[in-house]
């Protein structure tokens, strides 16, 4: 706020800008994009009286001093609404802002033919126009400056009023003045804005989470990275681009947990990933029953072979057994007995597990050595980290550290696990996540799916938040999953695929895995406290569906996107009707799906023939990817049978067909 | 934006004070309220973890250091929202803001509560707490201090945990310990607010606009300041209390305007008073046929001693006679041939207008000299000022100067007539204008009006809007006012005072005067450029109805705010229902309005009974305020007949009986 009681106004020119749009509270957080996104950020501009306005877009790195423009555009005249868009090609923040100045030439130009069409004499007017020109030439360069100082000059050797009006109004003359722009007097919106150009993976990619001790052949022990390495062709195969592993660091022996989260532990049980640290190491090394350091490597190197890449899990928390603890006691809290605070959230208590106190004297030691574990992991290869409970650490640390990893790595994307109130998981996203983990794993009925998904990509949320949508984590085996077996594994797959662009499965997601501790959202026997080993083509399994789906989502650019999803009417109310299109229409996809994973549904859908730039009579070829089966449809209503014992969704590509009308002859 | 690229994060502390609310455009412009309104400011508190918070709304004044604090209260959890509440008391630029801290004693207390309730020991806790208390003590004061230093010294006495509880968690203690919380990591909201706290009249006054030389009685001369005088009885009787004065200044000669805007004066013509300055003044000059300074200091007296005030036209604008032209060439434009460059809009043009040029290096005398003027004649009593056409001048210098002169006089009210386009009309708005000329003169059909009263009254405009509904202007008789005739004037009377809380006639409205020009919105021999007398008793006039409604408003303290504005169901497409009530129902007005100026019509009214605080079978009385007749109703739906040829209008007050149930014993 100017508050001129406090002092004078600081701006003296006359044009103001505002309502610049997408600004996201204020200017304090930048938006997010992905690389060759287009950005349009359309403002209102104005000035007093009746002058023409010249407007651009300016852009340019957060790091760089050098602007580029792009020309506005007024779009609405009667709002004064300007419009500009730039091409986002640079994986990096970037930051942008409008500015606009009067344009003096346009601003006589339009005045003197208006008098001119009145029949009103303009010779002074004439005289005022060359004075604009002669102005122009002192700016103007090389052929345009020797041009328009040649033009001044015939203007003043030829006295005949209609010489000097053709001489003025030359249509080549206001091009040559529009390249040298008088801008003394230009104003800027008065804040720059934050865009924050992320690789298109943060956007669009199918996540695979696996937890690497399960992936052996051999009960009891750990597998090891080599056998991991084992798995990939088969995730690959399913079309899976980013192998996501639960940590793979040394595990606390105090208070371990033993098998279903019992206190005690036997002496085989390995204990949560989740407590992390032993003597073996902290955050910065692996577990030796997992291999070494280099085979850690090698596993990033296969995957990436492979053409994916994987993804760490970043947990803030130590067992009480961490080296920290021994080497840096002053970054926990002690109690008055001299044990350490453990975590609690009382009267739940993790026994395991000991929080870092991140403020302090040492809080710059402890931030930087924080952010040096994600820079470690960065120096192995690893480009994409999904961070443990990051709600439970303060927000200003994760600006910070974010923000200090992505100027050095543009490249790095990172993924919010909170599951906790909206402010926060949203706030997350604001200060620099580039996903989050949502609340999607609740959301199984019509009007839920549709409120939610809405909020997600219709609200100013889809600016800065990236949904991924997880159909099941460690921690969370939803009752949808466990009461509605496998139609419900496949509902889930395809609603977590093609609602949001970016998506992910838990290890035994694809093998309908649903056993529960009783009236919990917690798997039964969970692999967290626990060796095991799966049998990875066990039968009833989705592999197939799955292949099917990730392979839908690369041919079709319309799934890699999510802020062109839009609902549709479908008749049944358990039947869920939406699309996305790309905007050239040249890629339509629909996706019917029956969320009721006992029933079979008859349901009526109704396709939106105006977006789809079809008219009510016109024809256009349905294809469901997913059976294979072809309609040549006409109109807006089509009625389908979706049977969840067979298969509870379809998939439709639609293709308008050329029309060639040969009854109209043409030139 | 911070953008962490650029440097390190400035904030070390966990707490997030997000959204708060009412905020204009990041901070840039104040809000509007006036004194004796409360101020609601909800905000989202949130941190990582459990721990307890406590947050304050703080303000000042903008020239103030001391902040004042309310309390705020947390009133949503699951969205972190908290809300603060301050009643504003001083006519001043106030600043507001957020502050919030963690509560480490509220926090240990909920989990030690929670770990007592499920048995669990809590000896460690209690000298934890301990901690907490000598902490407090040695930031407290006076009896607290020693209370609190008598409560450690006790606990260290009694080693018994039963004791120690008690102490501990006495009532008592949190109460104390509230009182001195250690606010050295406290966090402040990034931004202090602006709101702009107006006397009442702002926003709630009725504008009676006069033509002072066409206040007379004899016809072909100027009236004087004392027959202007005459007039005020008659216009405080008819409930006005703000009387707007046309320019008063002396009216340039050359190229003066003769009647109906015709571009050559006869030698009796007085010329448009817009064509402002003379040889015997400027903007800060009387014009002489008006009488001297004295005189206008004296009517000043007067309407205020008849209980209203005087508002003034101010017009930035010069007759090419106006003394700055002589004594401030630089002030102005001059064209290749040594002439002053005239006002114009071509193909139009303003001969008997010459503008100033805003910019330049004389632009600190020029502002100056501008807000000199405003200066002189609040130094003569005048505390309201009409600004005609603000949206030709530049929007920087009416920031600029209502900024400096609202600093120095709180108490000033500027009305922007500003007929132009949203956003400038909005703009002028947001940098400083109290009121505001709208589109209502425009407004006439059922939906036109909803939706226009909408956006004033339930969109961010509501908070720096205020808009000022007059019904015609010298400049505006509406096409409505013409073909409706006295039933038009009527509608547009009732609805003016009763949809805003301030609104304006001017002269000659009351007496239904709508002869136009034919095919324009003008009015035919306008008194703008010509002399004029009234009949201030036309048969035919509306006086009876104008003072009636004024006295409703002023009897009616609902129908003096305009946020609580709400349209309810009236079945003809033709009557327009809509209602006012005091946030404690002591006051609930509704007003239905045939807006068909040439037919009666019947419609059912649908009154909002749950809003009302009633049941479907309460009855409740109803006074229409205008006719006087009493109805006693029950239930939402009630039928009415509007005659234009009677009355197109009613105001009914609601009035709820007292009910006392004798059949139900009491205590």
């Amino acid at each position: 706020m100017t508050i001129h009681a406090l002092g004078p106004a600081p701006i003296s020119r006359p044009i103001v800008i505002a309502d610049v749009e997408p600004e996201l509270d204020g200017g304090r957080f930048p938006i997010k994009r992905e690389v060759g996104d287009t950005l349009t950020v359309p403002a209102s501009i104005l000035r007093d009286g009746h002058d023409h306005l010249t407007a651009v877009l300016k852009t340019r790195p957060a790091t760089g001093a050098q602007w580029r423009e792009a020309p506005m555009r007024l779009v609405n005249s009667g709002l004064d609404r300007w419009s500009g868009t730039v091409t986002l090609t640079e994986n990096a923040l970037w930051v942008y802002t409008v500015e606009a100045w009067t344009d003096h030439f346009a601003t006589w130009h339009s005045e003197v033919s208006k008098k001119l069409a009145a029949g009103q004499d303009i010779a002074l007017e004439l005289i005022e126009g060359r004075e604009i020109v002669t102005a122009a030439a002192a700016r103007a360069e090389g052929r345009d400056r020797a041009r328009l100082q040649a033009l001044a000059g015939r203007f003043d050797e030829v006295a005949d009023p209609t010489e000097r009006t053709a001489l003025m109004l030359s249509p080549d003359l206001g091009a040559m003045l529009a390249r040298w722009p008088d801008r003394t007097q230009a104003v800027s919106y008065d804040r720059e804005l934050g865009v924050m150009v992320d690789r298109v993976a943060a956007r669009y990619a199918a996540w695979y989470e696996m937890f690497p001790r399960s992936q052996g052949t051999v009960a009891g022990r750990s597998a090891t990275f080599a056998e991991c390495e084992r798995r990939l062709p088969a995730i690959r195969d399913m079309g899976f681009d980013t192998v996501y592993l639960v940590p793979i660091h040394p595990i606390g022996r105090s208070h371990r947990k033993g098998p279903n989260n019992s206190l005690s532990a036997g002496p085989g049980d390995p204990g949560s990933p989740y407590a992390i640290g032993a003597v073996e190491g902290g955050h910065t090394a692996v577990h030796p029953d997992l291999g070494t350091l280099e085979d850690f490597r090698h596993f990033v190197g296969e995957t990436n072979r492979l053409g994916m890449e994987v993804a760490l899990d970043i947990a803030i928390q130590c067992s009480p057994d961490h080296p920290w603890v021994r080497e840096h006691p002053e970054w926990f809290l002690f109690r008055p007995d001299g044990t350490i605070k453990y975590a609690e959230n009382p009267p739940k208590k993790y026994q395991d597990i000991v929080n870092v106190n991140f403020f302090g004297p040492h809080q710059d030691a402890l931030w930087q050595e924080l952010k040096g574990v994600f820079e470690f992991w960065i120096g192995q290869g690893v480009k994409v980290f999904r961070v443990d409970n990051p709600h439970t650490k303060p927000v200003p640390f994760w600006e910070w550290c974010i923000g200090e990893i992505k100027a050095a790595h543009p490249e790095v994307i990172f993924l919010s696990e909170s599951f906790t109130r909206p402010p926060m998981l949203k706030m997350l996203a604001k200060v620099g996540y580039s996903q989050s983990y949502t609340y999607f794993t609740w959301r199984n009925f019509k009007q839920d799916l549709v409120d939610y998904l809405t909020e997600l990509t219709r609200t100013e949320t889809v600016e800065y938040l990236r949904p991924n949508f997880f159909t099941s984590t460690p921690d969370i085996l939803p009752e949808y999953l466990q009461k509605g077996g496998r139609p419900a594994f496949m509902v889930r797959q395809v609603l977590a695929a093609t609602l949001s662009s970016v998506y992910g499965i838990y290890n035994g997601f694809e093998l309908c895995e649903n056993q529960a501790v009783p009236g919990k959202e917690e798997y039964l026997n969970s692999e967290k406290y626990d060796y095991k080993v799966w049998d990875w083509d066990r039968p009833g399994n989705i592999i197939s569906l799955i292949t099917a789906v990730n392979r839908i989502r690369k041919e079709n650019p319309a799934l890699q996107e999510l802020d062109t999803l839009r609902f549709y009417e479908a008749d049944d109310g358990n039947v869920l009707f939406y699309g996305k299109m790309t905007p050239d229409r040249t890629n339509m996809i629909f996706v019917a799906v029956n969320l009721d994973p006992f029933d079979a549904h008859d349901s009526r859908l109704h396709f939106p023939l105006t977006e789809m730039g079809l008219g009510e009579h016109d024809s256009f070829e349905v294809e469901d990817l997913l059976s294979g089966r072809k309609h040549l449809w006409t109109g807006a209503g089509h009625s389908i049978h979706l049977d969840p014992g067979e298969l509870p969704a379809a998939i439709f590509r639609v293709r308008v067909w050329q029309r060639i009308d040969y009854a109209t002859p043409c030139g």
